[in-house]
């Protein structure tokens, strides 16, 4: 499976694409940074994102698009532009038909470094090794980037199984349970 | 000027175009609301907010798009999915060349009802007078929408002055002062 994995930033949007399956090798096909301006209006920033992500989604043909998960416990400006950057990437691979997973920071430190609490250079060495790559990619967005494809790649067999049993579950069990089963 | 108003949600996203000018008399052209399901994925969501968008600018043409300014400091939840509502709706205008221009709920309510800290009702049936409706708008994110609208109409002359002000400022001041005038 081949996987665009995004680490959403309104300044900075990293983007890596990797390819591989769960147990077999991973190979890297692409990574770099989509950037704009800090002082040009949210509203064509956004527009930026937007043409970043399309060219990428051309060129390198994911299946699937990985984003990272926002949360708004982090700085309330910083979080806000994340969101409407995560929410444009998210709309670039949806309006494809690709799907489109959300993984959150510790999900991604934890699939490639075995810990939920890694740091960015943990984070970074162990996306080198796994991609053999001959240093780490920079900035540290690019190497998120990276890191979310291969948790994607890693974590879809599971993800796969969970959909497949709450399908099966869904199909067997009555979308009412009789009086007093309750 | 024609002013298409957008108060974003994942659930209802709040539509409404009005025509006028300052201390004229102003019209509604269109209200409705753009809604998802629930339990769609959120990326879908975004798919599908993006079509009612684009439906509404093809349909009723405006030269400006006011959005509701999204803060952080209420649910959660429900700010991470307005942030992303916001973001397409503001993508989508500014894609097209439209002025983009964002009022935070205080402003809205100030500039229909006097009082920054009036509630839904006030703002509902003051929009219903302002533009001469039988009955106010429902739900409320529509007569939202026709608020942000009116509220840009009146703001647009005052925005534009200090602008104006601003760029003559720009192009009086040398780039950089000379050493020792700081």
């Amino acid at each position: 499976m081949r996987v665009l994995g995004v680490d959403p930033g309104l300044t900075r949007c990293g983007v890596g694409v990797v390819e591989g399956a769960a147990g077999r090798r991973l190979t890297m096909v692409g990574v770099g940074v989509v950037r704009t301006p800090a002082d040009a209006e949210t509203a064509e920033r956004l527009v930026l994102i937007e043409r970043g992500i399309e060219q990428w989604l051309d060129e390198h043909r994911p299946e699937y698009v990985a984003v990272e998960r926002v949360f708004s416990q982090h700085n309330v400006r910083t979080v806000m532009g994340t969101a409407q950057a995560s929410a444009v990437a998210m709309l670039c691979a949806a309006r494809r038909g690709l799907p489109v997973a959300l993984h959150t920071p510790s999900e991604v430190k934890a699939a490639v470094t075995g810990s939920g609490r890694a740091d960015k250079a943990q984070v970074g060495s162990m996306v080198t090794r796994l991609l053999r790559l001959d240093a780490p990619p920079k900035p540290a967005d690019a190497a998120d980037a990276l890191a979310l494809a291969i948790c994607h790649i890693w974590r879809a067999p599971a993800a796969n199984r969970l959909q497949q049993i709450a399908a099966a579950h869904r199909s067997t069990v009555p979308a009412r349970l009789p009086k007093g089963t309750r």
